[in-house]
């Protein structure tokens, strides 16, 4: 078998060639691999009911097993999402604008591919083939290691991808795989320097933080989402209440559900008991400040630990505070990088909140079940950035390439 | 004395403050910074005395004592410099565009400010002021960490700062500085994760390999530059030595100037002999490949070290390749992602240049000599980063920026 250096290197041989790929190579590539799922769906399922096996016999829980099953919906699913990425504009070799320097050179900036780009994901499937798709539309290699439970799907979907890439000309080696699982192959990958351009480790903070304490590759994390709503005393009361169960129940499970939920105290009074009435036929569990409870006595009391706590569940934790001024300081706090909304009439408060609230997105009266790439155009990402450097917020496409400058000139010189 | 990380999360603790710092707040302490390096020259000078003499003692070499010293002129030019930083346009709070959603949803991109940049410096004590001022201009708090033969000059420098932020009601610590001048701080600078939102070390390849080695932190690295200028067999002969001469001996010990000429072996023999000539004429002193020796055998030969070295000196490498692929193949793999230039008028070749090489600034028919943030049209610059995330290239304002989504609704949920 061949060292996760050795499978990086070749992979990042193939670099040059993908950055170089015309869009419609990396379509007619997205196109076959498309075709190699639904072609395919036997030899998959097959791989699949391998690790469904596996799965049982160590007993991995419910909910995990869920997520590592594919059957012919789920491919078909994957499929149709691939076309969707192939039918999106491609970004490399877009340059945004040429300016004339005043000695007549024109510079402009040149989207171009990153590389070689590392992805460590955990028992999804699926995220095999996004990564990679995502990777080659935007004219990336890629060095995908996915989790234990997954192995024989992902090797089952890696060469589907190899098979398509070959068939249309380009080299399997794009979309290459790491069959270890172990954490020091975490940390191998970690510290390819010099051949990874660029690594996203997606999954639990545990993950997240041994790679980024042990990496000399970029490293782009995507942590825990504590997100907030905060009603303001001059939000429209109706709005307030549908955009925070939307934000809470519409799908619990995710980093872009409100965790907290912040009350002006002006307007506490008005709005808490209905909110709790409506969570409470929402079966959202409630957890208040001293302030919610002497409003709402029937409510369970938060403790400190429940502000830094992204539950990803039917629970939540309320707080009043002191107008925009104690929600900004709340937010600055125990926000984690990731959504803020505030809902408020009033235009003075909302844009404090938009310019103040440090978050990948921030917003004013809207959910934050929107920060998503679909929901924000991109059409596609690859998780969520919670750091500022390089992306914060989905990363799509775009979020994938780096930005080179270019220089057409008539002879130029420096004086 | 405080520790690193007391003064770092001191620092960080302004980061707040400077980011919501109106533009005239920040213009106003970049004026009181100016007056103040020029009211308090007798004592800067006083400091840098200090340092002038441990280094007379030390036996410091005349090249950086020279880098070193400061006098009434150079403080001159530092004031001019900062006043040319609060001339630009600042670039926190712009909203790039907002579209809007089918839902309504109105979606944009605004530059905010890192938080608290990190950068560690070498012996000129002037980077104290520019670091501040870029970091201030563009909402960063920064922690500065200079060369140990600068201590006193620098802390001079950074006093100024704080009396001017303190003087125009900005907090003092966000100009931070770093007394250690050992290797364990640097060490401890750059694991304070979740206190830097960005290191930037500039200085030798060993600072910047020893930094990425123990980083936690998101590190922007600004490796050597070996640059290349391809003169390509349609290039106009003229053009392409007043290019390749600008290049290498404009400012030979500059990270931007040319260390290795590919010619074309089309036109080496109508090229190489002239030029040849004119590098002796500017005593530059040359190495050839064999087949550069072949049409001028006076030439020292080349060895394989060569065509990775920065010589940032009147020393050039000198080797004729097989056309344009010839010229991609050598960069590719001797290229440091710096600057790349072709003379050429074949269209074709110009675009696949553009295209297909893989560095920070891809030049047609200039000097590399241009890769500098002031005639990119930037205004002032941080070094140039040779990496791909987040920066490529010069590091101006916007670079020291980061980019969040910001959404404006009217009470949208998601369905």
């Amino acid at each position: 078998m061949q060292s996760i250096h050795e499978v990086a290197v070749r992979a990042k041989q193939t670099a040059r060639r993908l950055a170089s790929a015309t869009t419609r190579e990396k379509n007619d590539a997205l196109e076959a691999i498309a075709q190699g799922v639904e072609a395919s769906t036997a030899r998959i399922l097959q791989a699949n009911a391998k690790d469904l096996e596996a799965a049982a016999q160590s007993g991995l829980s419910h909910a995990l097993v869920d997520r590592l099953r594919l059957d012919a919906a789920r491919l078909q699913a994957m499929a149709r999402g691939v076309r969707e990425v192939a039918a999106l504009p491609d970004p490399v070799g877009r340059i945004e604008r040429l300016d004339s320097r005043p000695n007549g050179l024109r510079i402009g900036k040149m989207t171009v591919p990153l590389g070689l780009v590392g992805i460590i994901y955990e028992s999804r499937p699926n995220v095999t083939i996004d990564a990679a798709v995502l990777c080659l539309k935007s004219g990336n290699a890629c060095l995908l290691r996915g989790g234990r439970e997954a192995l024989e799907s992902n090797s089952a979907l890696v060469a589907v991808c190899a098979e398509a890439l070959e068939r249309t000309g380009l080299p399997r080696e794009a979309v290459s795989f790491v069959r270890s699982t172990d954490r020091e192959g975490v940390r191998e990958m970690a510290r390819l320097s010099g051949v990874l351009d660029l690594l996203i480790p997606r999954g639990g903070e545990g993950l997240i933080r041994f790679v980024t304490e042990n990496a000399t590759v970029p490293v782009i994390q995507h942590y825990k989402g504590v997100c907030h709503v905060y009603v303001d005393a001059a939000a429209d009361m109706e709005m307030a209440l549908a955009i925070a169960l939307n934000a809470k129940t519409h799908r619990p499970g995710v980093c872009n559900a409100m965790e907290t939920l912040l009350v002006d105290a002006e307007c506490a009074e008005r709005f808490l008991p209905r909110a709790t009435e409506a969570f409470r036929q929402a079966n959202v569990e409630l957890r208040g400040c001293p302030r919610t409870r002497a409003l709402v006595p029937s409510m369970l009391p938060a403790t400190d630990a429940d502000w830094d706590t992204e539950y990803l569940a039917l629970t939540l934790a309320v707080r009043v505070v002191d107008g925009l001024q104690g929600a900004l300081d709340h937010v600055a706090l125990h926000g984690t990088g990731h959504t803020e909304a505030i809902v408020t009439n009033d235009h003075t408060r909302a844009e404090r909140w938009i310019r103040e609230v440090d978050a990948s997105l921030v917003l004013v009266n809207a959910s934050t079940r929107f920060n998503d790439g679909y929901e924000l155009g991109l059409g596609a990402e690859m998780g969520i950035s919670t750091t500022k450097l390089h992306a914060y917020g989905p990363m799509g496409l775009e979020e994938l390439c780096a930005k080179k400058w270019v220089g057409y000139g008539t002879g130029q010189t420096r004086r």
